[in-house]
């Protein structure tokens, strides 16, 4: 028996998987697990396979690689499932948003106030939804007491809807809450010394707790805002190489003189169309790349996967020279591989997850997946208790955002057309009934839109 | 001791309050009574408190009629109390809307999915909003134990918000219910062999149960829009003197086939803004009038409203005239005098109310205002318990409604400009941040505004 058997679907996804691996390969008390790669796409996961086992061999790493295509026999006996899989690829996406942008709604249908990240697909992720709920109802029927660790966005939809329709033991997982570290880095902070706490929805948490050496550090953010904010934009509109950089951009610091409390992460991303109608608006609230759901931004980004993937190949063509002088044998800030550690060997500790709230934050209704820390060990994902969130972040914030996902997991359940025309008809974009009917006719249109268009019909 | 005190507050609206008083005048088991009239206006005062004098008289009903301008000392000892009162009346709002729709927002930035009654003041509600609060905090005061029998619009936002502020028992009424009637009536059904239920949140309620002789009646619905609808709209739309005649106007029927069950009474003048957009829509959903929340549609409304309140007048006018000559001495269709009449007699019977819903309706919380029928005898008003409302519907239909009462109650309390630009920058008539601001400030800017621009400075 291996120490764990570790299902990674949609490893193919090389620059992102090949972080988790190292993970791994530096975690020696999870040595002598089996972890089997799984991806439809066999050159993808040819790569990462050959990836995971010359890094193994280089740091004398005693784990069992395994890939296949087939998901299903992947899952007998798993104990953990990382899901990170992107039905259809992020291309596909780009052809549905070029078709919104056509028809006059900028950056996509999916696009919304608290979420405007591009890749967070929801009322339009209809294959992704699926692929999710099949993927859980695998494990249910597979490895019922497996752990599955979902990674794929959205994040916040599919954690609440696979918690709802399936008995598998889901966590969300996102690395996004570690933005407080910009804050705590640009505030001169020692980050040893503080003590934080992130709370909301995922890509909608709040710094509901800052304290440094003891003492509420919101008044060194007020302090910031006044004195130093704008010499440091200065430096930054000049120096935004990486669209990702807007934990301390004027969005976000709007954000907490509106809503009263610090947006950490992705969050910065969201908010009302106030911060995204169009690159300009963009560029003011996120610097000159718009952020990181800009039009730039976003090329950005995919020319950033292609230059990362390249150099892993790279890498990997050339036998004599170690994989580590590519990638790193440095340990990343991504959870999935320390919780997985702490379950397998409790090793006792917290982190942020997405899970049902069951009464962990008050207001928010208990078949909902919040993003919480979380303690967690041998025994399983332990929820605390937090106090309530701010009213206004709660009315102004959380309930739209809740209002946006509910309706997004209905139309994916229920299907029909009028869950896309309800979805547009209040959407700040639309100026028109005729508006919404083209988009949705010209969005179910799309070649490999046939299934969507029939559960949409 | 009278038999009962009643205030009746904003009893200067004559055309309506004069209903109420002869619907008192014709229910002898109520005789006894003392009914005290107040408004802040002394002329439209002493014109329901005349007629009222005068209608008794002719029918030798027996009760004390009183008449102040003094709200706090006529609650003293009141057993119920009317609040019908608007504040400011409707050419104050209607100065709103104008400096709304210079902005780009038709109807005014009040008008929101789901509320698109001209004078369900929600949003720019602020004096509406803190006289049905001022009044609570009286009867909460004076007269503890009475009923306050809430009228005055908005009913949703207002039921909740002072039925979470005060202790006072709260019992919002709006007879919109009965648009039932028009459906059966339409069909051709007997309505004494009708069974209806009605529920949801106030001018948002939806035909839960429909029987005819004990059978499911839904299947006539059907046949009827299958078979008459086209007809009956042909003639409907050459003689639809009456803007609110829109209970089986296109419109209804189109949302009956979206949301799945018959949308009754006000809750057909709702919707997005698919039945909105302009004139032209309004009128190709509602008739030449466009309904009753067009600008034709307001303006006939308000002309009736000024002939009917002449003809009153001129009745008063002439003593030789009986009054029921004038005003029909027939009970009305609205429930306040026969839900007074089954407290204080014990005549148990069952009302469309709006309270608290307290578990009453699943899903919905407890603490928001719900429209259902309730049981009313001398001990109160008994909840009964429902079945959930179809999730599209709920989904929907009240998830937005609820966002934006809670969004509303929020404003008043909180204040702050935050609100009232949350509130406009999700809006689909909004084109920029620009404006938004615009709006605001120029609504906050009218004479008479300054203490709400003070609240949402």
């Amino acid at each position: 028996m291996p120490r764990a058997k570790v299902v990674f679907i949609g490893a193919g996804s090389a620059v992102w998987s090949s972080t988790i691996v190292v993970d791994f390969i530096l975690t020696p008390s999870l040595y002598g697990s089996e972890i089997v790669f799984v991806d439809i796409n066999e050159e993808r996961l040819n790569l990462i396979y050959d990836f995971a086992r010359r890094y193994a061999r280089e740091y004398k790493a005693d784990y069992v690689f395994r890939k296949t295509t087939d998901r299903r026999e992947a899952l007998e006996n798993a104990d953990f499932v990382i899901n990170a899989a992107l039905a259809k690829g992020h291309s596909y996406y780009e052809v549905m948003r070029q078709i919104s942008e056509a028809n006059g709604y900028y950056r996509g249908i999916n696009s919304v106030e608290w979420n405007m990240v591009s890749d967070y697909h929801t009322i339009w992720g209809y294959y992704q939804f699926k692929l999710a709920l099949d993927i859980a109802r695998d494990v249910e029927e597979k490895a019922p007491d497996a752990w599955l660790l979902l990674i794929a966005n959205p994040v916040f939809e599919l954690t609440t809807l696979l918690s709802r329709m399936t008995k598998v033991k889901v966590v969300g997982l996102c690395h996004g809450h570690l933005g407080y570290l910009d804050l705590v880095k640009t505030l001169g902070l020692d980050p040893h010394e503080v003590e934080v706490e992130t709370l909301g929805f995922n890509h909608v948490i709040w710094l509901t707790k800052f304290k440094y050496r003891g003492e509420d550090a919101y008044p060194l953010i007020d302090e910031w805002v006044e004195r130093k904010s704008e010499d440091f934009w200065r430096f930054w509109r000049e120096n935004q190489w990486n669209p990702f950089d807007i934990q301390m951009s004027p969005a976000a610091i709007d954000m907490y003189r509106v809503y009263g409390l610090f947006p950490i992460g992705d969050t910065v991303r969201g908010g009302t169309w106030k911060y995204h109608w169009n690159l300009e608006t963009k560029q003011y609230w996120y610097g000159p790349s718009g952020g990181p759901d800009s039009e730039i931004g976003r090329q950005v980004y995919y020319m950033y996967l292609d230059m990362r993937l390249n150099e892993i190949k790279k890498a990997l063509a050339n036998p004599s020279r170690p994989l580590a002088d590519t990638v790193e044998p440095v340990k990343s800030s991504e959870s999935i591989v320390p919780l997985i550690d702490s379950i397998v060997n409790d090793r006792r500790a917290t982190y942020q997850v997405n899970i049902l709230n069951k009464d962990s934050i008050p207001g928010i209704p208990s078949d909902v997946a919040v993003e919480m820390p979380a303690i967690v060990d041998s025994k399983g994902v332990h929820r605390m208790s937090f106090r309530e969130l701010p009213k206004k972040i709660y009315n102004l914030v959380l309930r739209p955002r809740l209002l946006r996902a509910e309706w997004a997991i209905e139309a994916f359940l229920e299907g029909g057309r009028d869950f896309l025309f309800e979805w547009l008809i209040i959407d700040p974009r639309t100026k028109s009934t005729e508006q919404v009917n083209k988009v949705i006719d010209e969005t179910l249109r799309i070649p490999g839109n046939e299934e969507m268009a029939e559960h949409f019909k």
